[in-house]
């Protein structure tokens, strides 16, 4: 029985490459992987509330939230 | 060849076991983990802040730092 890795996020242009790094990083062999995007799956976003979710980007592992927050790298926004 | 990730952490005995489930996830066999007490191993502060790391708990994975904010449960602050 895998654990249940879901990543959370809305859709951030500059930071979603680097945001899915951590979710795709994830052992696929121990963890079932979803990624959900937030602002297009609605009817998810109670389902994120009810694991803790209190913003995106965030991964939830096993039932418990993580939020992640990786910024936008200046050179991002300049590019 | 592994890609690096690295997980700072600064000990908080709340946070840390829920903290290592995002280190521990990874797939080892693409990533080389490794996990850096910052209170403890003050010599690879600056290292840290070199990727980018601007709070822990953070993981830099193929050296992009991610600011990891788990937040304690009110149920671990209980326990």
């Amino acid at each position: 029985m895998k654990t249940s890795a879901i990543f959370y996020h809305a859709g951030c242009p500059v930071c979603i490459e680097a945001e899915h790094q951590v979710a795709e990083a994830l052992d696929l062999a121990r963890y079932d992987v979803k990624i959900v995007h937030l602002g297009e799956q609605k009817d998810q976003i109670s389902v994120a509330e009810g694991a803790g979710v209190k913003s995106v980007p965030a991964l939830v592992i096993g039932g418990a939230a993580f939020h992640i927050n990786f910024g936008a790298p200046m050179s991002a926004l300049k590019g």
